[in-house]
């Protein structure tokens, strides 16, 4: 399926802007940290949805702003999900993303996996800075930028605490409930919420615009990271370009995960809980794994549960003074968020 | 020797102020945070110079501010350095930090090395986002926060950089020149320039005032560096909090290191390099380094070339148009800085 307009064109705009950024701030680096810098950089363009500065333009013309005043916010979005994703993979230990090794299993090649992680951790939180330096960087008028940037912050809140409930839930038996709220605060809340507000920020939009925007956000916030974590799980490597067993592996609590334990006999659940958090899973456990999340059913009630979340933000969308423009491409990304799967 | 009077009166106003903030975002955490929260209170409030908050209030006062004016931000000085102390616990394996255990260390316990770990390092990037919200909360000209926010960002990066500088240096043999340069990055810059900065720019100090504060700053930031480094490895524990061999155990390059290596007999040289980033290294060992490099002139020469750079702070505060009054405690400052080893 073909990317929606509103992405693929911002991606066009996007590509070549991250490229200079990087390579501007490449230069001014010393001459030691040119290889992780070059690290740094293949990681950040060598793959991405670009959703999240997408959205950020978006939320900008919603309120009647030009693409032009939000175009350094949606890079400085596109550089807080790198950081993310740098320090997500370091502490999910994952090996692979975008197609290719994460940075510290690169540097931990080279430098040995205390001091590449070391490493890794500190690119991760160079790209945060940045980010933050191109959000400031806004030539908008000083109350509006500044009101950009506590939007920022307290997403960037949310979302480290959430990434800490979701390290803390792996331990013990979340409910569905308790899943979603965990997800709204790490990953939804500054993968839709925070790049539309922070638009219509800079354009000086109006709280109700905000609300409506929220209510579009919320319930796409939590379709998608359903959805993402089908992906993660029943998705191939090849196309997404991330392991495929490795929430099964860490014993990740997604909601596919709470669902299958609420559907399943007895005797399955016990199965589930006993592989889920094994090391040594190999690909048949996962595999075997995989045919028990779809016959208890809960491959399909997590399906049903993005698509009636989708369903949801669409119908907030509809009854919205948003702009027909804006609303049209908000509506195509979200079809398309949960439409990846299935 | 007791602390200059402006930090002593800085440290009774921030103790309060940091307790309240805390205690607030504490309360707005869910429950199953509360446990790491507490955690991090404990770490922040447990001691600290407090030195980064009262430079930021003395660089507001310079510029002809108020202290009202920069106290938000000067608490967001004293977070940032938390933030980057939780980090570099964790990179560094520092296991103790103010007189009690790093939070890596008692979260490991908890949870295993690389969940605790993972959450230690959650819990220093919250609270660099807190430290980025209180700056942002400032009630001044909203161009004079986006001014600070700017030079509070710029920081950041600098001090990222110069910490992964620092990282790959203990896998070669740095110059005292180059040593000397990655501890002005690492550390140097965000402990007097920046706070004397950001302090300066809420005011709306000039430009040539900038200079002057960073006149004094520089060489400060440096001979800052030099005696903390001495004090880690001549310093007592029980009176630094931290341990005295974890420098020597990781071969950090210090100025210290590099001075010894550049005065020492080759025999000298040799037990040196062999001995140094030993992590068997006994306490019987450690203090058989200390006395080498007693012996070799190294301790003296770096106590000379932190008390040179104190001078030539010294220097640059006399001829500067700073206030009299800020100067005088500046001038206190930088004695203090330097003489907490000798």
């Amino acid at each position: 399926m073909s990317a929606p307009k509103a992405l693929a064109d911002y991606a066009a705009l996007a590509e070549p802007l991250l490229k200079a950024f990087l390579d501007e701030k490449g230069a001014q680096l010393p001459a030691a940290l040119q290889g992780p810098h070059g690290l740094l950089r293949n990681y950040v363009l060598r793959g991405g949805k670009r959703l999240r500065g997408a959205l950020v333009l978006l939320g900008c013309e919603a309120a009647g702003g030009t693409r032009e005043l939000a175009v350094k916010a949606s890079l400085g979005c596109e550089l807080l999900h790198a950081y993310l994703l740098v320090h997500d993979d370091f502490m999910d230990r994952d090996e692979l993303r975008r197609g290719g090794p994460t940075l510290h299993v690169s540097l931990g090649r080279e430098h040995g996996a205390h001091l590449g992680g070391s490493i890794a951790l500190l690119l991760g939180s160079l790209t945060q800075s940045w980010a933050h330096e191109l959000l400031l960087a806004t030539e908008a008028a000083p109350e509006r930028v500044l009101q950009a940037a506590r939007i920022f912050e307290e997403a960037i809140a949310e979302v480290t605490a959430g990434q800490m409930l979701d390290l803390l839930a792996s331990r013990r038996e979340p409910t569905s409930a308790e899943v979603l709220e965990i997800e709204q605060h790490k990953t939804g809340g500054y993968t839709f919420e925070l790049p539309l507000l922070l638009g219509a920020s800079l354009a000086g939009g109006s709280s109700s615009l905000a609300s409506a925007l929220r209510g579009y956000a919320r319930p796409l916030g939590q379709a998608f990271q359903i959805a993402d974590d089908l992906l993660g799980t029943f998705g191939a490597p090849e196309v997404t370009g991330k392991p495929n067993a490795s929430d099964l592996r860490e014993g990740k609590r997604t909601l596919l995960i709470t669902r299958a334990l609420e559907l399943a006999t007895p005797e399955d659940a016990r199965t589930l809980r006993d592989a889920l958090g094994r090391e040594e899973m190999t690909d048949a456990d996962a595999d075997r794994l995989r045919e028990l999340l779809r016959r208890t059913g809960a491959a399909d009630a997590a399906t049903a549960d993005a698509e009636r979340l989708c369903t949801q933000a669409l119908l907030a969308l509809e009854s919205s003074a948003i702009p027909r423009s804006v609303r049209t491409s908000l509506a195509e990304i979200a079809t398309h968020s949960i439409r990846r799967v299935s």
